[in-house]
């Protein structure tokens, strides 16, 4: 995979070498001779990874390195310090500001490419989510606060134990930290507790094992379920070509022995944050997408729900030639709540309505907000005289008890009228249905509202359109004047 | 990156070569020894890419591939056919029954595990898009016909000529296709064209040229604008680590020269055909984000859009302490047109009021079908006075002419009331600037209808919100009882 790399380093002869290297290799590199200049190249060109020096004059790699991770704008940018010294302090250190990875001079080459490719590939694939999340976000389906994530929250760590000979120390280290962890025993467990459990992290020892670490990385991955868990692999030191295979597998960091206990702490603690990070993007696209067939007001689902939702009952239905049966509620005088005691009671009124309609129906009803003050319930495979039961059910439900609004001392009375009707699955259309129990509607609140009409209409079929459209669409010229003006 | 390979080969010895290989490299494999084992296992297990022999008795690798290609489930899984002969009609042969690419026995390690890479890399990519279409579609959002992609259409090329020796007959072949055929004279002017234009592909030759083929490859991967646009490569014949490492950069298909009429003509097709197809599921979700703030029935934003973009609206205005207006229309007697007409001929109604709202708007108003038979027209920077203004144009202009509803003869005539309300961005909040203009609203309507009134309260500030809460919302005991009943 091409990327953009910027090469951080004060010392040119250091910034020409790895240029060269990472020319040679198709990368386009762009690079800087100190922080400041790194920080204003990184904004404006956001590379797709940074090599950082540690040791610079002025500012220094942990300070360039804190900066651009607290810089919204380069936060997801990986940042690989490049150091003098191998140091667990230094690492410990640069993992604290943010860093991802680190490489000792002189640079190994097999090392190099290998970070850069896991660190390239893992930005990659969290780009795209990010660009939707952006997206949502402006359009105010989400917000960013959504995808915030608390930075210190323990997770749910599964320990391969095989080839791990200090699991019981790794386990303790990592309980005290809050984290809740498992330990499976054998590679073919853990495959299963990974793909079935809730796990943040995966930690997997290679060397001195029975079964082939990588061949359980490898095969993590191919499985849909664990796909997107993140791995931690520990190696032993001197396993570069080891290593350089486990980041090609998708494994997303690792832990050289012996296992320092503040760089296990650090890096497990970094990659539970990223994987919560990505569950919340992806979550956020469910709810952008939810958020298109629901109503924001009552949760309910809306009326572009309900006209995909019975198409797929109809054609679940028709083959069997069952029924399908609809009532059509609307809040009595509602119009004079919001007049009186303004759009907010109109609201409340409208969500204790709708919670108590949800609350009444089967588990395979579909209640919707149809729009304004009024709901459609679908009963698939319900009958005439059973929906009129639940709809006289609900009618008395919604009526049964005064509803509280805020500001305002006395209960508020409220009932609804509801039409019924029905249809065989295979005859007549959703149009159809509704149009039947608005007409059943129509009469229930002409005839004193707080009641259930059910529709005198035989179920409608193709061949009696043209008759029933009559009863609706052609108006006397009269009612056509007195309805609108 | 680890993947699921499925092997299928009618010659034991053939089979375990390659399962031997890919272990090694730590793939997962599958075999089959005949076609309709294959297409059970492929269908069962859905692997990242199917390795099918192409001489097999019973059902041969061509019938295979056209089966796997036809079943939605695997449609997308690519497949690379391995025949012993490379002879170009049976090329065309498998890129016409879908097959994405092909291996000549014996299989040379290098081209094996670029095309398993580059293939494997392709289809997880446009997974994660697919997985999320099908959440879309499942939800009614958007419908699996929004992705369906005209297989023939012709698309639009880029040519890089440099090194294209034939680029004269490759552009004529292309064109006779019925593409629309560009050529970039050198590899800066194709990278700034690829950046610009909407190309489906870009052609590039690698050998014989000034600038290396690769690199060009490369920048265009690194830059946002051309990171998903297709490249087909055309190499010169024995150049597999050059084209492996092509692959890797993520061009995305190639020709081996001599370049064979077909074989151009098909590759290209399928190309383009997919770049289509992912476009198409791009674009699905922007559809379905959009859906989330969109009326389905007007077109225009809903309540949630109006939240979200008020913030934006105030956050810009305030600190200049400029004024937002807002008014609120409602569609009179609309009860009425439902009652009598049915919903059909109020939802007509709906949509050519909308209209007509948003024909009078500035680029920078916003109107927003708040709920029901009530619409909401947001002004940033608008005073109380031009905000009565637009209220009084848009009340005459609803008014000027009747409206014509399908199924009845006389057109209806249409009103409105508005209610309009100001305030300085600085202060005070959306819901208070909507119960102003929501107040002034219910006095048009009591006296009269059809006309404007403009809220008498100052534009409300946090220091006096407790005062005009009483307004509304502490109701007499009559008027309550009244209201809901």
């Amino acid at each position: 995979m091409s990327a953009r790399v910027l090469v951080v380093d004060d010392t040119p002869v250091n910034v020409k070498l790895l240029e060269a290297k990472l020319l040679v290799e198709y990368y386009e590199v762009l690079t800087a001779c100190d922080g400041p200049s790194a920080l204003v190249i990184a904004e404006d060109t956001i590379p797709d990874i940074v090599l950082l020096d540690v040791m610079m004059p002025g500012m220094d790699g942990f300070e360039v390195c804190s900066r651009l991770k607290s810089n919204p704008v380069t936060a997801h940018v990986p940042v690989v310090m490049v150091t003098a010294l191998n140091e667990v302090k230094d690492r410990v250190r640069g993992l604290e500001v943010g860093a991802d990875d680190f490489l000792t001079k002189p640079v190994n080459d097999v090392a190099l490419f290998a970070r850069i490719r896991s660190l390239v590939r893992l930005k990659r694939a969290s780009d795209e989510w990010r660009a939707r999340e952006a997206t949502a976000v402006e359009l105010g389906v989400t917000s960013a606060a959504d995808t915030e994530v608390d930075q210190d929250a323990p997770g749910s760590i599964l320990i391969v134990s095989e080839g791990m000979y200090d699991c019981a120390l790794v386990e303790s280290t990592l309980s005290e930290q809050g984290h809740r962890v498992e330990v499976a025993q054998t590679d073919e467990q853990a495959l299963s507790m990974a793909g079935y459990g809730k796990y943040d992290l995966v930690l997997v020892s290679d060397g001195n094992r029975e079964g082939d670490a990588l061949r359980l990385c490898s095969q993590m991955r191919s499985e849909p379920e664990t796909r997107h868990r993140p791995i931690l692999i520990v190696v032993p030191d001197n396993s570069d070509d080891r290593l350089a295979k486990a980041l090609e597998l998708g494994v997303n960091d690792y832990l050289v022995r012996p296992v320092e206990r503040d760089e296990l702490i650090s890096r497990s603690r970094t990659q539970i944050r990223r994987r919560r990070y990505e569950e919340r993007l992806r979550e956020n696209y469910t709810t952008s997408v939810n958020a298109a067939v629901t109503d924001s007001l009552t949760g309910m689902y809306n009326r572009r729900y309900l006209e995909s939702h019975f198409e797929r009952i109809r054609s679940r239905l028709k083959d069997a030639g069952k029924p399908i049966s609809a009532l059509v509620l609307d809040i009595d005088h509602f119009k004079k709540v919001n007049d009186t005691h303004g759009h907010e009671a109109g609201d409340e009124i409208l969500q204790v309505v709708a919670q108590r309609i949800q609350s009444d129906l089967r588990g395979f009803d579909t209640a919707v907000r149809f729009g304004g003050e009024e709901f459609v319930v679908l009963l698939p495979d319900s009958s005439l005289a059973s929906a009129e039961a639940a709809a006289e059910r609900l009618c008395l439900l919604v009526s049964a008890e005064p509803i509280a609004v805020s500001g305002i001392e006395t209960k508020l009375d409220v009932t609804v009228s509801i039409g019924v009707a029905s249809m065989v699955a295979g005859d007549g259309d959703l149009e159809e249905l509704l149009r039947c129990a608005d007409a059943a509607l129509y009469e229930a609140k002409r005839t004193g509202r707080n009641k259930v009409v059910t529709s005198s209409e035989k179920s409608p079929s193709s061949a009696d359109r043209a008759g029933q459209k009559s009863l609706y669409a052609v108006p006397t010229q009269q009612s056509a004047e007195n309805a609108v003006r």
